[in-house]
C-alpha cells in the first residue's frame, strides 16, 4: 500500500495548470529567443520555452472546418477531448455539450480558475468554463459563467458584465474588483476581477504592468488554498492579437509577459511537487518567419527600440503635427525619406492605415516575414513540468493532451 | 561486467544513421500530414515523422553570420559539434579544421557513407565528409572526398568528377557507377556513385523512382558488412531546393521520397536493434505557412493533382502552341481566364517566369503561404529511435546532436 501511494504521489499531480500561449507557433518561440538574446555574450542564452520543451501537437479541427482551427475549436479539443468544428465552445459537431476539464475538476472537489490577457468569456476561456455554439455570443458565455462555480475568474470583458449579472455574482459569494489595487484586498475564493472593457493593455505600452503575471500570482495563491488542488487555466491571449495584425514589436512584448508568466508557475512547481504545468498553444498566428524577403537574417534589436505599439504610436501621430519627430522617437529609430512618404500618405487615410504602415517599417528593419492575418496549421509546441509531465513527450494531438490530463485527474468520488 | 556490458548494449549504439531533411522545418511536416491524409476517412492519419518525433533543435550559426544559418553551418555543427560562420564546410570560423562525425566513426574503426539525392559535393555531405573554406569550392570538396576513406559515396554530381579523379578512385579500390541499375552489381564497399550531372531528377517528375530511399538501402547493406559497424549520412537535399523555389507540389514529392527514406532506416532499425537512428533538418526554407492570405484553410488535394514539376510543365508548355491544353492537364485543374492572361505574360518572357507564375497559382488553389526565397530561423524537429534515442528528446542546440552521437560512439582504440 506504501507502495502503490508513493507511486501515485509520484505520477499522479494534486494540482494541475494549463497554460495557453494563444496564435504561438513554433515560430514565435524561436523569434522570442533572439529576441531575449543579450548580443553582448557570445552564447545565445536559453529561455523558459526550451528548458521545458518536451512535444509537440497537431491543432486541426473537426473535418467539416478543414486542416486549420481557430481558438474555440482548438481550445475545445484541449478542455473537452473532443474535435470540433470552428466556433464551438465546447460542445461537438452535433451542437451537444462536452464534459470540460473545468466540470471534471469540480465534480473531483478541486478549485479551478481562469487568468486571461483577453475579456474572460472569449474563446480559450469559454471552452474550459462553458459550452456554445458560437465564440460570439460573448454575452450568453459571460451569463453562464455564473453556473460554473468557478473560484477565479480573472482578465477583461467589463463590457460583457451587465451590473444585474454582476449583483448575480456576488450574490454567489464573489467578490467583484476591475482594478490591480485592489487584488491585494482579495485574500480568499471567490473573485470576479475585470480589469478592463474587453482586452487588458498592450504589454509594449506598459511595460511595467507585469498584468497577467500578476494575475497568475494571485490565482494561485487562492486556488492553493483548496486542500484538494485545483486546476488553473493561464493564456497569454494577445500573442495571437498581435499575430492577427502582423505586428512583431506587440507580439513580442506579449510573449515576454507570458515567458514571465510561465516563469512565475513554474516557480510555484519547484515549491509545490505536487502540481503539474502544461504549456502549448492553440495554433500558429500570421504565418510568421524569422527571416524573410531573401535574406539570411532576423534583427531582433530593432524590437527592442520600439517604445510603444504602432497602434499608439499611430493614434500620436495622427494627433499632432510634429508626427515625423513623434514616430521617429517612438520607433526609436529613423524612418527614410521614401517611407516617410508612405507614412504621409498612410497617416491622411486614419489611424489604423497608418498602424499598417509602422508595422510594415518594423518588419522590412527586423527581417520578419507573415503570410496572413489570419490563422496556419502547423504544429505547436507542448512543454511541461512536474508530475505526469513524461505523458506529453513527443508527437501528439490537441486532443491527446486533454486526456492525458483527465487521466491524471482523481476519479470522482 | 556482464552488466557493465549489458548497459553498454542497450545505450551504445553499433550503427549510426543520422537523416537530414534539408530545408525541413516544422511546417513540411505539419504539411506532410494533411498531403498525405486520406480524406475518405474520418481520421487524420500519423506519419513517420509524428511516430519518430523526439524534440527540437535550434540552427543559428556563428555569431558573425547572425541568427539564420545555410546548409553549410547548419551541417557543420551537425557534424563537428561546433558553430561556424555560413558557408564554412567543417571548419571553425578562424578557418581551422574540425574533426568530423565520419572521421572520427573511421578511426574508432567503422565504416562510413553519404546517400544524398543533391551532388554528393553539396553543402550537407561536404561537412560530414571533408574540410573547406567555401562550400562553393566544388571541385576541391569533391577531389578532397579520395582521402575520406568513405566506403560508400551516393548522390549526383558527376560533373564535378574529372575522368582523372574518378581513375584515382578505382586506384583506391572504388566501384564507380553512374545508372541506378548497376546498384545490384555493387555487393561491396566501396562505392562511388553518381547518378546525374548535378541533383537526382525531382521525385515529382519521376514518382516511381524512389531514388533516395533507393541508395539508401543500398548503403545500408553494404555498410552493414563491416562488423564493428557503421555510421551513415542520408540527406533529403531537394526538399530545400523546392523551397528555395516555393514550390509546394515539388517540396510534398521530395518530402514523401524522405519519408519512405526513413521508412526504409526505421525498418533496418527493427531489424538491427543495435542501430540508432537519428533525423532531423538543417533550417527552415521558404517561410513555408500551412494556410495563408487571411484564409482558414490549406488545400492538399490540389496538389495531388499536378503531374509534374513547374519547371517540366513550363518547359513542355514553352515547346508547343497548344500549351494551355498542357497546362491543364499536368496542372491537373484549370486556371481561370485572369490567370491563363498571367500565364500567357509570362510564358512570353520564358521558362523561369513562367514556372514561377504557374507556382504562384498552385499556391493559390492550395493557399500555401512563403515568405522568403531563402532560409528562415525557426527551431527544427528532431526524430530517433534505436539506443541512445533518448538522449534527443527535448529543446537543444543542433551541436548539441553532434556531442550527443559522439558520446554514443566507440572510444577510439
Ligand atoms: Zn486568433
Ligand atoms: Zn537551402
Amino acid at each position: 500500500m506504501a507502495q502503490k501511494s508513493a507511486n501515485i504521489s509520484q505520477s499522479q499531480p494534486r494540482n494541475i495548470i494549463i497554460m495557453v500561449g494563444d496564435g504561438m507557433g513554433p515560430a514565435y518561440t524561436s523569434a522570442y529567443r533572439y529576441y531575449k538574446n543579450n548580443p553582448e555574450t557570445e552564447e545565445v542564452e536559453q529561455t523558459v520555452f526550451d528548458r521545458l520543451l518536451v512535444g509537440m501537437a497537431s491543432t486541426y479541427p473537426a473535418k467539416e472546418s478543414g486542416y486549420v482551427t481557430d481558438s474555440a475549436a482548438s481550445a475545445t479539443a484541449l478542455s473537452t477531448g473532443v474535435k470540433s468544428y470552428n466556433g464551438a465552445i465546447s460542445v461537438d459537431v452535433n451542437k451537444r455539450k462536452l464534459t470540460t476539464l473545468l466540470e471534471k475538476a469540480k465534480s473531483a472537489g478541486l478549485a479551478t480558475g481562469v487568468a486571461v490577457s483577453s475579456q474572460v468569456n472569449h474563446a480559450t476561456p469559454a471552452a474550459f468554463l462553458s459550452h456554445n455554439e458560437s465564440r460570439k455570443n460573448y454575452v450568453e458565455i459571460a451569463q453562464s459563467y455564473l453556473n460554473t462555480d468557478a473560484d477565479v475568474i480573472l482578465g477583461g470583458g467589463q463590457r460583457y458584465f451587465s451590473p444585474e449579472l454582476i449583483s448575480q455574482f456576488t450574490a454567489k459569494g464573489y467578490q467583484h474588483i476591475t482594478e490591480f489595487e485592489q487584488l491585494d484586498s482579495v485574500t480568499t475564493p471567490k473573485v470576479l476581477g475585470l480589469f478592463a472593457d474587453v482586452q487588458l493593455p498592450w504589454v509594449i505600452d506598459n511595460p511595467d504592468a507585469k498584468h497577467l503575471s500578476t494575475l497568475t500570482k494571485k490565482a494561485l495563491s487562492l486556488l492553493n488554498q483548496n486542500p484538494n488542488g485545483f486546476v488553473l487555466l493561464v493564456e497569454g491571449s494577445l500573442i495571437d492579437w498581435a499575430g492577427h495584425s502582423n505586428d512583431i514589436a506587440t507580439a513580442m512584448a506579449e510573449l515576454d509577459e507570458f515567458a514571465h508568466t510561465i516563469e512565475v508557475v513554474e516557480q510555484f512547481v519547484r515549491q509545490h511537487k505536487d502540481t503539474l504545468m502544461v504549456v502549448t498553444a492553440d495554433h500558429n498566428t500570421g504565418g510568421l518567419s524569422v527571416g524573410a524577403n531573401d535574406e539570411y537574417a532576423w534583427n531582433p534589436e530593432v524590437l527592442h527600440r520600439v517604445k510603444a505599439s504602432p497602434e499608439a504610436i499611430a493614434a500620436q501621430a495622427i494627433a499632432s503635427e510634429e508626427w515625423q519627430k513623434i514616430v521617429t522617437d517612438l520607433l526609436g529609430f529613423e524612418p527614410n525619406i521614401q517611407q516617410f512618404s508612405q507614412l504621409t500618405n498612410a497617416r491622411m487615410q486614419g489611424n489604423k492605415t497608418l498602424a499598417i504602415a509602422l508595422r510594415k517599417i518594423i518588419d522590412t528593419y527586423s527581417n520578419t516575414g507573415w503570410t496572413t492575418l489570419g490563422h496556419t496549421g502547423e504544429d505547436v509546441q507542448v512543454f511541461a513540468t512536474g508530475p505526469g509531465a513524461k505523458l506529453f513527450s513527443g508527437h501528439q494531438d490537441n486532443t491527446d493532451i486533454a486526456n492525458k490530463i483527465f487521466s491524471l485527474l482523481p476519479k470522482n468520488q
